[in-house]
Order: C-alpha cells, then structure tokens, then sequence
C-alpha cells in the first residue's frame, strides 16, 4: 500500500463530475425532449445557463436560509432557465421528469470497474450535495457499489460547509485521518483538508469539452491522478 | 403483483433479528473468548442479562436524555453484565471487540437470496436502532445490498419514536403508503402503521429457540409470512 491510504479505511466520493458524467446524458435528454416537443434549444447553452444559479443558492442556505434540497433548486432554475431561452409547452410533468434526469447520468468509462476495486478494501462512501433519495436513486440506476449514501441533506447544509465533513465523519466514526476525500473539485479537498481529511484529486471534463477550471491540482493532494483507476492504484486496491 | 405491493416503491428492513441472527454469532465469540480466556459463563443467560437493559437506555433517550449510540449503550451494559456475572480478566479491548459482535452476526439462510430478488423492483432500506458506522459495517461483513443505510442516529430517536419513520420516509421521498416496513417485532410494524406506512411480518426466534414472543401476527399486517422468502414471492419479486 502507498504511504498516502496509511491507516485510511473510509473513502469519500464526491459524485457529480467525480464519479458519473451528469453533462452528456441532460444532454442526451434535452434532445429528445426537443425532438418530441418541437423544440430549438442551443443544450450546452442552456446546460451552462441552468447550473449557473447553483452555488448561488446553496451558499444561501449556508449561510441560514431555510433548508431546500439541490432537486428544488434545479426545478426552480429550471424554470427560469426554460423562460430566459424562451422554451414553452412543457407540462409539469416533463418540466420534472428532465430535472430528473441528473439521477440518470453516465458513469465515467473508469469509475466501475475503479470502485469494486477500492470496494474490497476501503468503506466507500458518498458525500455529495445531492438530494439523499436522488443519490440513492442516482447509485441503483448507475449500480454504483457504495457502503453508505450519505448527502448534504442529512445535515441541512451544503458542502464546502464544515457540517458536511465533521457529519459524515461522525457517522463512519473514522478520525479524520482514516478517511479520504475523492474529487475533481479542488474547493471540495481543500475543505475536506482543513478537517484533518485525506484528498486525491482526479481532473474531470464535467462542464464542457474545454473545461479549463479544476483541471489540476491547486494543492499538494495526498493522491493526484488521471481518473479512479489511478487512485485504485496508488492506494492498493 | 399482489395487491399487499400495490403502489410500494421502498422496502424498510428492521434489521437485528429480521434479517440477521445476531444472537447465534454472540454465543460463539462468547465461547471462542471462554476458551481463550479460561472462562465459564453461561452464556444464554449472560446474553439475556446484556439485552435486558437495552430498551430502558433507548425510551429514556426518546423521554429527552441526550442521544447515545446504541454501540454505547451495549458497551455499559456489558461492562455491567460481565460483573453481575463475576466475569473479570478481560482488557478493554477485549470488551469492545466482543461488544463489536453484534456487526459480524450470521444471516438468516433465507436473507440474502430475498433480499437479493426484492432489490431488483424495490428500494432496499434499513431502518434500525443500530448505529449508523455499525449498520454499514455489518452490511459490508455480511454482504447485505442495501441501497440505503437509514438508522435511527440519523434522528438521534430510536424506534418505535415517530421522528426515525417520518424521518425515513422524508430521506427516501415516498409517501407512507408507498413504504413498507419488514419487521419480526409487532411494535415495529405498529408504529410504522401509525405513519400510514405499509406492514410485513415474519416470526423469528432471535432471543431463543423457545422463544414466545413476536411468534405471531398481533394485528393484519400486509403481508405476513414465514419468511424472507415468503415476503418476496408475496411482493412479486
């Protein structure tokens, strides 16, 4: 084993971008929603458009709004999203079954085969801002083989939010130092860093093709690699 | 289908006794430390003096004591048990690794192929007292498939409190009606009918060979059968 998973026993996965390509199947979904409905819409566009009011108001609910769950705040920016393209003709019903669709997204050709592996070896759980059912969901549609779903809903506040981390530390009754952060987001290991937790870092092109943001380490990670199969690697699985 | 599943996405697993026999693996961790120790204890009636005390600790934790795991709560009580019975010589470690048993029971020999059928049409929950790092370590040990891990420390109330089934249900984003708690403890299943939820019932002899109680339906629960086994073909699985 590589000195970076001494004594690590639990790894924690952030999901979106990490773990599943979320872009390419809204994608896939948004297009045969066109076709069906007659619609014209520029998807990538409207994919930026729709994630673009996200952090925005998870950081609201950090910082003591009421707690509301990440699939109420993509239906509401769905919404929004829809009139600014000016998409009509939607029901309810379709408006909420594509917002659904970020609990059918691809799976990262390495992260399977990446998981059963570190599975056999390490407690593999998930922290991610998702709603918890979606997570669950989102796991037995893609057959993600994880130990524990844990979400950002168990504690009412959304990552980078220190409740995160200490709760689903807490809850695998780990010390710090016997859990890892798995992410390719940099704002997520350097939170995760600053409770005492292991970090590896992948780069993943979630957002776009050219995506240049969270390409690289911004930090001495414990582990850095290409992608899952890299970090099954370097921690012995 | 039968009509019992009529509408029911989730499934929500009590999990010591009805899906696991914890109390077998317990008499054998018992008599592998006997023998190791030079120890003669009785240990049925040992067993019985540890679990006696359980359901007091948890109803003055749902009275408004602050919460404690059960893992806790299982780790004094053998502290007192083993000097109600004149047990001395063991090292805290000792204590805690037999007290940890209750993660590496054995598995009803009809759990895992139900469990495994039920998984293909329904959302596989837990629903239990156990802590949650327990619960997940006794999945993984046992190779239980949950698709999520729901214990009571989620609520910080044990069962049969209302917060830890509405709670439940909030996770998993159902309507009572379209849940339905598997248990072989009457209570269980009345509580969770009291949330509107759905009922299954299966006897099982956890305490004892002769044990009595739990040994039949107390009210016309869903489905109730012998088994497992019986619960999946009654479900369509």
């Amino acid at each position: 084993m590589s000195n970076a998973a001494d004594g690590v026993k639990a790894l924690v996965f952030d999901v979106f971008g990490t773990v599943v390509d979320w872009r390419s199947a809204i994608l896939a979904e948004g297009a045969a929603l066109a076709r069906a409905k007659g619609l014209a819409v520029d998807w990538p566009a409207f994919i930026r458009a729709w994630e673009s009011g996200r952090r925005a108001a998870m950081d609201k609910v950090n910082a003591g709004a009421p707690w509301i769950n990440l699939s109420a705040i993509y239906r509401r920016l769905l919404d929004e999203t829809l009139a600014a393209f000016g998409v009509v003709g939607l029901t309810e019903a379709e408006k909420d079954q594509f917002n659904h669709a970020r609990c059918r997204p691809n799976v990262w050709p390495d992260s399977l085969p990446a998981l059963k592996r570190l599975r056999a070896r390490y407690t593999l759980a998930t922290l991610t801002n998702n709603d918890y059912a979606w997570a669950v969901a989102m796991a037995k549609h893609a057959s993600l083989p994880w130990d524990a779903v844990i979400t950002s809903e168990l504690f009412r506040r959304y990552k980078p939010a220190p409740e995160t981390y200490r709760g689903a530390l807490a809850l695998l009754a780990v010390e710090p130092a016997q859990a890892m952060m798995v992410a390719c987001h940099n704002y997520d290991l350097r939170a995760a860093r600053s409770h005492g937790m292991r970090t590896a870092f992948i780069p993943r092109k979630e957002f776009s093709d050219d995506q240049t943001k969270d390409q690289a380490a911004e930090d001495d990670w414990d582990v850095v690699d290409d992608d899952l199969s890299g970090v099954a690697d370097r921690l012995g699985a």
